[in-house]
C-alpha cells in the first residue's frame, strides 16, 4: 500500500466521477478516508473546500483541495509515481487528454440530449449522434483489450461512464445505442472493464443506481421544470 | 525565436479557441504555418486530421495531430520548455486546470444560455447565474495583474475569451454583466489582458467579429430551427 496520509474523498455513491477517482485511488494502492455527501444536504467542509462548484468529488490532500475528476486523477498520478495511469510521453499524452475531453463534453452532452429527449424526432436525431461518438470510440478501440495496454488506464477510467452508466441510461429513458453488431470493440471493451477486479469491486449497485437516476430524470425532466 | 519546424496551426479567425493557441506560440516564440479554414467547407487536411470532432484549432507537429485547445496548450508547454506557461508544482498545476475546467464547461454554458435565451426570464436567470461565475473570476484576480504572476500565462491564455469575446457576447445580444463596480478586479484584468502586446496584436477585428457573431447566432437561435 502506498502512503495515503491526509487523503479525504468527499463523494456520492452513484456518481461516476466519483468513482473514476476512486478507481485511480485504487490502482496506485492509496488508502483514503471517504465522506458520503449528502447532495441535497452539503455539509459545511464541502461547501468551505468547494465553494466554487460546490460538486463532488472534492479531493482533499494534506488539507488542500484538488477540484474535478480528471484534474484529481492527473494530481494522484503526478504525486504518486507507482503504477503510471496517464502515458508520459508528451505526444501520447495529448492524445488521452484530446479522448478525455471528447467524454466529457461531446459524449456527455451526446447522452444528456437522447436523456432528456420528451419528443420522439428529437430523441432519435439524438440517438444517431450518440451513435457517432460511439462508433469513434470503437474505432479507437478496435483489436485492444484496454485503451492502452492490458490493464485500467487513464481513458478506461474516463470513459468507464459508458461502461455502466450509459447502460443505466438506456434502461430508465428506454433507448439503445449500445449494440454489439455496430459496436464490437466497444462492447467488448464493456465487458473486459466492468469484469476488472479493480471496477467490478468498486461499482454501485445495479438496482439502487436504477432507482436513483430514475428519480433524478424525472426531476429534471424540461416538462417538470 | 525557438524552432518550430513542421508546426502548421489549423484555425479560424474568429475562434477565441484558435486565438488562445496563437498566444501561446506567440508566447513561446514559435514559428508557425496558420492555414485559415472555411468551416462551412472544411478542407481534406483538416478532415484528415481531426476526424473525430472536425473542428479547429489542429495544431499540427511533424505531422502528428494534436486537438482541443487546452490540449494543445499543454503540449506546446511540454515540448517546447522556454517560457513556461502552466505551473510545474502539481497542486498549483490541478489548481489552474480546475478553474480551466471551469471557464470551458461553467463559464461557456453560463454564457451560451443567455445567448440565446429568447424569454425575459430565462435570460434574466441566466444572467444571475452568469454573474456568479464571475463573482467567483474577480475574486480570484483580487489584487493581481494577471492569474499568476505580471504576464499573461496559462489562465489568460484560458479566460481571454471572457476579455474579449464575452463584450461582443453582451453587444450581440443585448445584455450586460460586465460591471467595473461589481466586478473591480475582473474589468481590471480584462483592461490589462488586452493592453498587453502579446494579446493585443493577435485579436481579431471587433467590428468584423461583432458581424460574424451576430450572424451566427440568428443562424443558431432556438426559434430559427
Amino acid at each position: 500500500m502506498a502512503t495515503g496520509k491526509g487523503v479525504t474523498l468527499y463523494g456520492m455513491w452513484a456518481s461516476p466521477a466519483v468513482r473514476r477517482v476512486e478507481w485511480a485511488l485504487k490502482k496506485k494502492g492509496i488508502n483514503y478516508e471517504y465522506i458520503e455527501e449528502d447532495l441535497s444536504n452539503k455539509s459545511p467542509a464541502l461547501l468551505q473546500f468547494n465553494p466554487i462548484t460546490k460538486q463532488v468529488p472534492v479531493f482533499v490532500h494534506d488539507g488542500k483541495p484538488v477540484i474535478e475528476s480528471l484534474v484529481i486523477i492527473e494530481y494522484i498520478d503526478e504525486v504518486w509515481k507507482n503504477n503510471p495511469i496517464l502515458p508520459k510521453d508528451p505526444y501520447e499524452r495529448a492524445r488521452a487528454q484530446f479522448w478525455a475531453a471528447f467524454s466529457e463534453v461531446q459524449c456527455r452532452e451526446a447522452v444528456r440530449k437522447v436523456y432528456f429527449a420528451e419528443e420522439e424526432e428529437a430523441k432519435e436525431k439524438a440517438m444517431e449522434h450518440l451513435e457517432e461518438m460511439i462508433r469513434a470510440i470503437d474505432q479507437e478501440l478496435k483489436g485492444k483489450k484496454f485503451f492502452a495496454g492490458d490493464s485500467i488506464g487513464y481513458l478506461d477510467m474516463v470513459f468507464g461512464w459508458m461502461a455502466f452508466w450509459l447502460d443505466i441510461a438506456e434502461e430508465v429513458a428506454s433507448f439503445k445505442v449500445v449494440n454489439s453488431k455496430k459496436f464490437p470493440s466497444f462492447t467488448s471493451w464493456i465487458h473486459s472493464f466492468l469484469h476488472d477486479p479493480l471496477i467490478k469491486e468498486n461499482l454501485p449497485p445495479r438496482e439502487k443506481t436504477l432507482e436513483f437516476f430514475r428519480d433524478f430524470r424525472k426531476l429534471h425532466l424540461p416538462s417538470s421544470k
